[in-house]
């Protein structure tokens, strides 16, 4: 027969930390407690299997359920030395719930259980302390009335308030016991009016309502959307917590608080946190009364009442001791409940401690150099995710907020800045000087200057992976993308949000790490990357096989690409380079020609431009790898929108109108995601990527020929190939530009031929790409958008919608789709490799920077990672854990 | 020592018919008339396999090679009594190319070959006809100048031309023996003057050049293009023949002509072709002499001049003889070369013979009657495609044809009209009787009605399967799409092509089987479908394990469905439904609707009107399996466009016209193939799918209920998931409504619920998706879509390229790509029926009516494939050849 029940406490458990399964993250580290020999009140818990149970009968508990528990309740009158239901010497318990992960608020809870008429004269008897018992019975009639009989909370309250008026006062601390037992009567006859039958007097009767109503709230709102929200499946169950209470509020010999064993926002090693005397656990949370810091002195309290470690230096002691203990026991920062109750000192719950990233680092390499971790260990205990934060700036999180609307969090960190809605006018006031915000219904190639000249950018459309969060992450400038209750009217230059306008010139916030958009200009705070940071992201490099590479193509990012510890540039855009006002011109021209001569006339006035940013660039990353993709967007992404912008361009280009409309109309493209571009362009067109490969390899001859000039490891990329015939013609033409190179320049330049694999075919034909091409980089931007039908531009409509229903677990452009474009990439690695068995691997779509992501690609075998440079970092850490959790 | 020479003639030959990838077909067949006894030149063939080493050896020939041409020459100048050079009695041969696939024209040929100053004139002496002689010689000089030496052809045509000025003669016929002999000295000279050298004498000379000069046409430009078009490996090379010279122009007992066994254009059974007295073979197609029949009064010659059969009974009898044993041999329709030398009828070639669908089905059927052909045989005879122009009224072959421009051929057959450039315009002249043909730049699903009302569509955008292509064949009209020179004006309601201005009421003539826009109006003739269309049809359904179902909303198109044999419809769509002038109201107020309550009372008015459309389908389908896809296309494609029909929906709906324009801006995309359609909008307004639920079940009962109703097997298909989950939501809301339907109706409507396969990775998790999904239905559009990343209405600027350059063997929307979306294909069909085992297959892109794609869905182990109305019976005969190449 199923074992239902685990007791603990009396210096013993039938449970520990290695059964939090089935006991629930509570309920395993009462029983590991107790079996330290720590002061634990004895309790049992109720497993995670009876909830499965529970729930499969119709919601109705097992026969041998009840023998269980009453044999339970014994051996918690046994430690406890107190009797359920006996006026005479009243055990009272706590019903509290417990899951495998954390849910906090989530479930309910009953106190005080156990009371009625009798007991509660009893208690009041026992304890001396009648205002005590009575406030204590009241609570409980409050508690279980609203969580298991379901009378409103509010109406015990109102009740409460009434009765403080009729007695004019104003804090519960000023009713007396008789106050209290009168407020009982009229409890009571509530209870009785609501239910027609009167409030349980029968502790049994008690017991088993509330082990219902902590199992019935598995399945409450708030506890299903929190798991929706966190993907915690819903079999996992919840187990109840039955525990003999302790009072915290019987006294000023009493007290209760909760401690963390290190700091756990600057990770310091020295015991952090707040009590207060005479008082129940809810109340320093409650924070109607303000906690006292426990160590002298501790910056944790503004309170100036005295601290723990001063008002009870022994209890203090005790602590201390035992936070030492379960630090080195569980090896790991603790996040402790305790109450002390008439000088005696309890334990109610220790877990691992939450903390920030910089405390995070701090703790791990502390408990390296103490020899509690060893550095794997170390390497992985931090969240990478949660490096982000330390890397851009943040707003201060003690600055007030007047938050104006919320969008999606796009890019990271924070930035205040004058309102613009053109990039034109985000270039010209940063040109002298202003921070500027650039707001847009949504961006385009086109707004890359404005987006550079930007502090932050908000878009009211787009999703996680739209245009502008895909550049602005690679800049890392903050971005809020689809804020949709911001009403953008381009031609008035403002924008509503609720009922508020905000004109062009007007200063706001954006927080790009929420996604909140704050009215006027909060404080921000600049990252510092600490010697905890450097030592743990050592480690890391010494332990990942995944190299890490960033994607970029400006100086400025490349720069930014190294600092963050880079290995070479997975991806550089040439497109980008196309949009400076200059340049643009040439292009169009170059678009708007009739035929091949006048493209490659406009074609020779990019040629040295374009040579001139490889030469920038192949400057700065001496040494490593560097692989440039050919032009891959439409190309009437370069031409004008509008008839006035059409107007200049026939102007500048001394062509009419219409021949101009005409040609922008003529390429339009009905689904350009799926239109003429990528190497198609390259096919159709193959002036411009002869162009691109002369700038290329001129590029990387100027820059081995200059003084003390390092060559980069050149690698051209074509893009959106469907098979391996389009890469054998465009690899065909670069070769004879290169051999003409040769012949040129008398210096032959080294370079590898690659393509993206970014379409499913790609992925299916790749044994016969890699006939041609030396490595593959998956562009998983491309790929998930093809593999499943979503244009992630169009997305947001329903992509929150799906995550929610549980299509995928997270938003597939944000951590790779495992089990469909997953299935292409693997699929891909092995057919590739078994054609081609030197074929380098690598990912430059934006899961290259998300861990979930690269601990698929680890296992795929890729040789490498490419992300924006401000992931470089996370990418570092989370290519460690993935080789860790495969060793 | 491989055998580069296969000798024929004289009874015997070295060769057959069978080996045709080594000897070509002419050598092929040539062969197999010697050994069958047929009075044949003697000759040899060159095989394919020296064309190879030829190109393989730097354009070489091997040495083992002369030997064995000596020894071939004395084949034939023992057969033919005659000898190489010799002047005495000299022998001439011809020197032809012969494929494995028959490149009409594409190659070189060299006749009258061994003719030179000495065997000219022995040629005169042996014949008693010198000017015969002499214009064999000038003729060789000419052909062999042009082909081997390469002096312009044009260049012997002025000296000729200039003769016969100077002699005052108009005809080549009026020359004299000593005129040809003074222009041969003038095409000496001319040699001499452009080479530098004397015209060769050496008769051997001459051989090796012809031979040479016939291996390198293989590679010119015509040939290559040829290949390419119709997909002739390079590899496969070409044979050359050489074969004594016999003469049709050696007097009034001469005559040179060409038969076919059979009609070639009805079929009849009857020989039937034309031939010249006093002529070679170059004459009768050359069309300067009016060919003669060879039947008294067979209608396949205007001349009244005698027939063969009058003329030269004996040699007309003799052919006819051969011709039924040809015929019997081949057990097919043959098209014959023959040549009568001074009464001797001499055979030159053979082989299958090109015929229209209407004589391929009566010349199969009849043979079958004649116990030369099985059935099957039968069934594999006829080219699928072919039946194509059965179906469709197509423009009277004789009529004269003024071409204003082309386009892509996207939908066949033939129809004159008005030209009109709007729908409301098209539907406004039909409903007064007028035929119209309506011209947009491309179509949307708005444009249904319009398209419905005119007798032909026009776009000067999109490819062969835009929006346009595939709703008018789906419809049977004649469409032309990608008509890029026709440059539209819409707001002038007129277009130009070339020099031409066309206005709205102007009228032309769209011949969608050609691509052709003509001017005016050009007769048609309306399709008759025969009797052996008929019977080969019933063999054809015999033996195919394949289903053919077609796509179809309408009941015209319903109706014609059946008519063409399908066995239920695989895709209706329900959506075409909605673009009805009254419905898209109600349509556009549903989605106008703020919230579910607004959106439910706007489908509420719907519902009624959707029923009534299934009753008549379900009707019409009686017995029939029908699947009805819900909601698939974008909402905004219901929208109005443009600020004028915002304003009169604004109006209509009574809301404001801000707020029309902003819902139409909000639901804009950016890649609407990839964005919020599908079974998304199921998943995000489940109260559209609830009412076509409804709609569907409520008419099936009604069909039902009413006298003599007989039910629709019921499949409600589910477009665009990603995965299981999708269904599995969707399915539980459909199986809701069923069950609310029972309840009401007291009856359960029986139905299938299953899904489109259309993302690749909808393929890949066909495991998952099977658990829920009864059928799934290959959509092969939108699957190639997002395999290859290419929208088809953005295809047409860079498709031809892709296909020319070998990318693709086909336009991969016409024919599967196998490669890569037909793997996608086989996976899904493999996992789909491991998950469950009676998963119904079948596929309702445009590729169901493509008979290589059936081939491969054959291979696949589909249960149906599912067509345009108009393919039906195309597909019904590509299944039961696939079939049978199967087994």
């Amino acid at each position: 027969m199923t074992q239902w029940l685990y007791n603990f406490g009396g210096g013993a458990a039938e449970g520990s930390a290695a059964m939090r399964d089935l006991l629930g993250g509570k309920g395993a580290n009462l029983a590991e407690m107790a079996v330290l020999g720590l002061p634990v009140p004895p309790g049992f818990t109720v497993s995670t299997e009876l909830c499965a149970a529970y729930y499969e009968q119709g919601k109705s508990f097992p026969d041998s359920l009840t023998a269980e528990v009453e044999a339970g309740m014994q051996h918690i009158e046994s430690v406890a030395g107190a009797a359920f239901g006996d006026a005479a010497k009243p055990l009272l318990v706590s019903v509290r719930s417990g899951s495998r992960a954390s849910m906090p608020g989530m479930m309910d809870t009953v106190l005080n259980l156990g009371l009625n008429d009798a007991t509660a004269a009893g208690l009041a008897d026992n304890s001396g302390d009648a205002r005590f018992a009575y406030d204590s019975y009241r609570r409980f009639i409050q508690m279980y009335g609203d969580v298991v009989l379901g009378v409103g909370h509010h109406e015990f309250e109102d009740l409460l308030e009434r009765a403080k008026q009729g007695l004019g006062i104003q804090l519960d601390t000023e009713m007396s016991a008789d106050d209290w037992r009168e407020l009982i009567e009229q409890y009571k006859a509530l209870v009785q009016a609501r239910l027609k039958k009167p409030f349980p007097q029968d502790v049994n009767e008690q017991l088993w309502g509330a082990m219902r109503a902590v199992f019935d709230s598995w399945m409450n709102d708030r506890a299903v959307t929190y798991r929706r929200l966190y993907d915690i499946p819903e079999s996992w169950g919840t187990a109840v917590n039955i525990q003999a209470m302790v009072f915290g509020n019987m006294g000023d010999d009493c007290a209760t608080g909760v401690a963390f064993t290190r700091n756990p926002s600057s990770g310091d090693n020295r015991i952090y946190g707040e009590y207060l005397i005479n008082a129940q656990g809810e109340d320093v949370v409650a924070g109607i009364r303000t906690p006292r810091a426990l160590v002298a002195g501790g910056e944790e309290s503004n309170s100036d009442a005295p601290a723990l470690e001063t008002a009870m230096p022994e209890m203090f002691a005790q602590l201390g001791e035992i936070s030492k203990r379960l630090e080195s026991h569980y090896r790991d920062m603790q996040d402790i409940e305790f109450t002390v109750q008439k000088g005696k000192l309890w334990m109610l719950q220790t877990r691992s401690g939450k903390r920030t990233a910089a405390a995070a680092l701090k703790i791990a390499t502390d408990m390296v150099a103490e020899g509690v971790l060893d550095e794997a260990t170390a390497v992985g205990r931090i969240e990478p995710e949660a490096l982000e934060q330390m890397l851009h700036p943040r707003l201060d999180p003690d600055a007030a907020r007047n938050i104006l609307a919320r969008g999606l969090p796009a890019s990271p960190g924070a930035a205040a800045g004058k309102v613009v809605f053109s990039s034109e006018r985000a270039e010209d006031l940063s040109a002298k000087g202003e921070a500027v915000i650039l707001v847009r219904p949504e961006t385009s190639p086109e707004d890359i200057h404005g987006m550079h000249a930007a502090k932050a950018i908000l878009t009211s459309r787009g999703g996680m992976t739209s245009h502008a969060a895909v550049v602005a992450r690679g800049m890392g400038r903050p971005c809020i993308t689809g804020a949709l209750d911001v009403r953008i009217d381009l031609a008035a230059k403002s924008f509503k949000v609720g009922g508020i306008a905000i004109a062009e010139g007007d200063v706001i916030t954006i927080d790009g790490t929420r996604g909140e958009i704050l009215a006027g200009e909060i404080p921000t705070i600049e990252p510092e990357l600490t010697g905890a940071f450097a030592t743990l992201m050592g480690w890391a490099d010494k332990i990942r096989a995944l190299k890490v590479r960033a994607n970029a193509e400006t100086p400025a990012d490349a720069a930014t690409a190294r600092k963050f510890g880079a290995e070479g540039i997975g991806l550089c855009r040439t497109e980008h380079m196309f949009f400076d006002a200059e340049r643009i011109v040439a292009m169009r021209e170059m678009i708007l020609a009739d035929d091949t001569e006048g493209r490659r006339t406009a074609l020779a006035k990019l040629l040295p431009m374009q040579r001139q940013d490889f030469v920038e660039l192949f400057r700065i990353m001496a040494g490593l790898p560097v692989t440039v993709r050919l032009l891959d967007p439409p190309l009437h992404e370069f031409l004008p929108h509008g008839e006035a912008e059409i107007r200049d361009v026939a102007a500048a280009a001394g062509v009419k109108f219409e021949e101009v409309a005409s040609r922008v109309a003529l390429l339009r493209e009905n689904n350009p995601m799926l239109g003429h571009r990528g190497c198609r362009l390259g096919i159709s067109h193959p002036e411009i990527y002869e162009m691109q490969a002369r700038a290329i390899f001129e590029a990387a001859i100027e820059v081995e020929k200059s003084a003390g000039g390092e060559a980069v490891a050149l690698e051209i990329m074509i893009p959106l190939v469907m098979g391996g015939k389009e890469l054998r013609i465009l690899k065909d033409l670069i070769d004879d530009v290169a051999a003409e190179i040769a012949a040129k320049h008398g210096k032959s330049p080294e370079y590898m031929v690659g393509t993206m694999i970014e379409l499913p075919r790609a992925a299916l034909r790749a044994g016969d790409i890699a006939e041609t091409a030396r490595f593959f980089s998956f562009g998983t931007n491309d790929l998930t958008q093809t593999a499943l039908g979503i244009s992630r531009d169009d997305a947001a409509s329903f992509m929150d919608s799906y995550v929610r229903q549980g299509m995928f677990a997270q938003d597939p452009f944000t951590s790779l789709d495992q089990e469909g474009v997953g299935e292409l990439i693997e699929t891909a690695c092995l057919r590739g490799r078994e054609s081609r068995a030197d074929l380098k691997l690598g990912i430059c779509g934006e899961h290259g920077g998300d861990p979930a992501s690269i601990h698929f690609f680890q296992k795929c075998g890729l040789d490498y990672v490419s992300c924006s440079p401000y992931r470089v970092p996370i990418a570092r850490l989370a290519a460690a854990q993935a080789k860790l959790k495969q060793l």
